[in-house]
């Protein structure tokens, strides 16, 4: 049972339930969309308001629109370095600021959509830098590139706006692609070293750790926000969890898929341990299992394939990418989200208009009512 | 004269003719769309159906839409080589098959639109395999493959149905281009042999041979199916012509046009004499030259105009992919052919919706017609 | 004050305001659109008309509208070399007639919008050539490239009028990268000089010379015609200003900004002293700061940003394309200011429907001329 609303709340708890159901509710008022914290911070100040949008941009990157689930992954970056916690910080506040400064629509401000990518991008300009952590120029590119993000996300949603289409992390993609090809290998200013191609043969070939593979599954879900280290990748899955147990579990599931993946196609065994063959298919997976669609047998089934081709665009974009000395960040998983939204046939069926898609449980309830209510109508019509 | 619909063919053989006549009718029953097929084998076993759906799919590929001209191409592939001829067939059912599942659109399916970007796909994958025929493991990427081809087509015709383009074989040049990549050269399962640029300098500069040239020019056409054999390239153009006695022409005509184009770029000998200089400028050709523009003098200049940017257009993606081991596929016809698709001005007067498209003779009936219609219902209305 | 329509101008006239309020008038005659000029070239040769069709087509690279602008522009570029001179003449006039015998809408010919891609075609082939200058088999591929034009810009409109964007320089982008594939460096018909990336490592390091450096900032409106001579540099910044003073302020302002960004990124010296870090960020600047958007103080600051965009999009973009030795050319302006179109929130409210775009000056008019309308209207409908 999922409570969301205000009203529904209080009714609740006039309930006698005792003191067990009043835990409980306590609970899943902070799973999902958590709609009612908007209404709550609505009148108050400015800072508090921005932090809220902030910690839904950050739990954004991830598909889960949840200011609770920001904060315990942001607290997780923050475990696995505070250097990177810093970064990913300051860009999802340079990226918010700039599409307040830039009079963008303030309810997608609001709900941290302009957050996400301006994090990822700040995140990203963290690792790739070789000048090691603390190196305080990197402020610099990591704000403009931040709020260049607003520019491209705004942009691309006029572009893509015709089919229904979000902007999702295109603009991130776009803006580390050329960060990257601007400052080059050997720039002296910002220097960042370059990309090994998973499809790479490596010098002494030994035998694959099996255990190690399997440390990779979770820590797939962590490399989406380019973490390789097990307590905060799994402090990142709860995180997931919190917003939707549904979520939760397609992540896991398109991690290991896309790890499948990359054994099929014998990529480096540094690329299966550090979960980077993971990412896509956990982002593919997640995508289409419950959240753009509502969740089902079928949607399921489709899920998996969405991983299955998120991860093989994965290898074959980091391969070509690679042969220039750059990564393929999350463009397989963003195109193949983008192609399964445009499928026609059994899929399009389940497709939630952008403007509606709620946490998967959500999705679900709505669907269910929504189609009740459609029979109803039905049926006062045919009366 | 052109006889199609069944009630035509009725009254025709009502006359009294002759055998000469009747011998004549058989043979137009087997040229051009053929729909009087889909009516008889409606009420047919799915297999039955499935046979006619695959052929159809096989002769899409050169813009044919008559299961005859399949089955004749079929048969040209199994003829140049089984292997080939087993995974193009295994290509177009799995693609086709996976439409069925999916949920496509079942007039699409009947229609052949989604097996001919499998077949291909199926076809370039075994002729880049450098394991050698028969290789068993193959048919896993190639069913795998094909049936992506589904999700492709299906979300490319959203995408272009804004503007009434057609996905044409952009679903199969992005698979191959992906699976490629994917594998690389050193793959331990699915190696491939990397591809020569035709822009490459040859180590010893040898004169042409005029012959050689010639005979790529009937090549050309059968490199559409990635077929460098003399015999069933010839048998592939029979099908055409069969289809189409226009769409013939211009296959021949837009392949020498290629050669030419490859001839004043200096290209290497090789390339010209297997008929890879001319496969796309035949494709640009037979897209422009009948198909989907009305037949005219005007339409048949833009024809050669489309060949020869498709030529040109082939030798510099071919030189662009070659430098990380990439083959153009049929990527610079796909592009050219859909800006033609695009243009304003002369051409777009010629220009028939997507969805009235038929064999270029039956075009051009259907537009004398159409004209006399207008004609005749703006004089009803005059009166 | 500025008067362009034939009937202010005659009231003008009329009035008694003596020599200096005529020399004036004449002045202004000559700047802004001269829209005028078309009313009078109507009913003459075709060869005058194709003048002016061509003279605007010839400005409408650096943006302006204004066949006296052209002229200056073309007398620059003979000024600098007889040769491009004579290239960018017949790129100009190829793609024009190009345009009218393929049917082109004559209002988009006599506005020079199908000359301009042409020109730029015929400058760059001129330039990227090693076979040094009068090598007449170059005027083959410069005539077939301008031509080709027409058919992208064509095909273009019609895919980017669905977001009301102009084609801008796409087709030059495109053609240019295309042919210089086509042929590679090693070509024995048309052999050019492969491209060095702007993020190259020097042999010999040397301090940069300031006095060089402000040099490059007027070489970079210059190398928008691929120029690198001061003096047509300096002519050409003043047929812009002869356009729109508005224009050659962003030009130059642009300009100084690319160069900025060249500095921050330590691109090579050679970049920044011939102006090639500086073109890109012209254009950026040009296209926001009036021309696409009315002039504001707001609008002001978003050209900046357009500029800097700009000019870190095309070191990205150089350093991407010079891998495969192919430049840049002006992608990154022409992305980015696609871009910036596209742009919803604050921007958006200044933008001019591109059918309406004029000199930014007159923009600035007409706007406060049709809110007033608007307010009337307003007034008179509340009455």
């Amino acid at each position: 049972m999922w409570i969301e609303t205000k009203t529904e709340v209080e009714e609740a708890s006039r309930s006698r339930a005792g003191f067990s159901r009043r835990v409980l509710d306590g609970l899943m008022l902070c799973t999902g969309d958590v709609e009612h914290l908007d209404t709550y911070i609505q009148e108050k100040w400015f800072v508090l308001q921005l932090a809220v949008w902030g910690l839904r941009g950050v739990a954004r990157v991830i598909l889960a629109n949840n200011p609770l689930s920001g904060a315990l992954i942001l607290a997780a970056l923050y475990w696995a370095s505070p250097w990177q916690g810093l970064l990913g910080t300051l860009g999802v506040l340079a990226s918010t600021l700039t599409a307040v400064i830039v009079g963008q629509d303030s309810g997608d401000v609001a709900g941290g959509l302009h957050g996400f990518n301006g994090m990822l991008v700040a995140l990203l300009m963290g690792v790739f830098s070789s000048a090691g952590d603390w190196y305080w120029w990197l402020l610099l590119p990591v704000c403009l590139g931040s709020a260049t993000c607003v520019f491209l996300f705004s942009g691309l949603t006029t572009l893509l706006d015709h089919w229904d289409l979000p902007a999702a992390v295109f603009p991130f993609n776009i803006i580390i692609v050329l960060y990257l090809l601007c400052t080059g290998t050997n720039n002296p200013y910002f220097p960042h070293s370059p990309v090994t191609p998973p499809g790479a043969v490596e010098p002494n070939d030994t035998a694959l750790i099996a255990v190690e593979v399997i440390r990779g599954i979770p820590l797939g879900v962590g490399q989406i926000y380019a973490t390789g280290a097990l307590g905060p990748s799994l402090l990142i899955l709860g995180a997931v969890v919190l917003y939707s147990p549904l979520l939760g579990v397609h992540a896991v599931l398109g991690s290991a898929v896309g790890t499948l993946a990359g054994l099929s196609m014998a990529v480096r065994h540094d690329s299966l341990y550090s979960g980077l063959s993971g990412f896509n298919g956990a982002l593919g997976c997640m995508a289409v299992g419950g959240l753009f669609f509502t969740f089902s047998w079928r949607t399921h089934l489709f899920a998996i394939a969405s991983a299955f081709l998120s991860a093989y665009s994965d290898i074959a974009l980091s391969n070509l990418l690679g042969t220039v000395g750059l990564p393929a960040c999350s463009w397989a998983a963003t195109l193949i989200a983008t192609l399964m939204l445009l499928l026609t046939g059994t899929l399009a069926a389940y497709r939630i208009p952008i403007g509606q898609v709620k946490a998967p449980e959500r999705n679900l309830r709505s669907r269910s009512q929504w189609e009740a209510g459609n029979t109803e109508e039905r049926e006062s019509t045919d009366v």
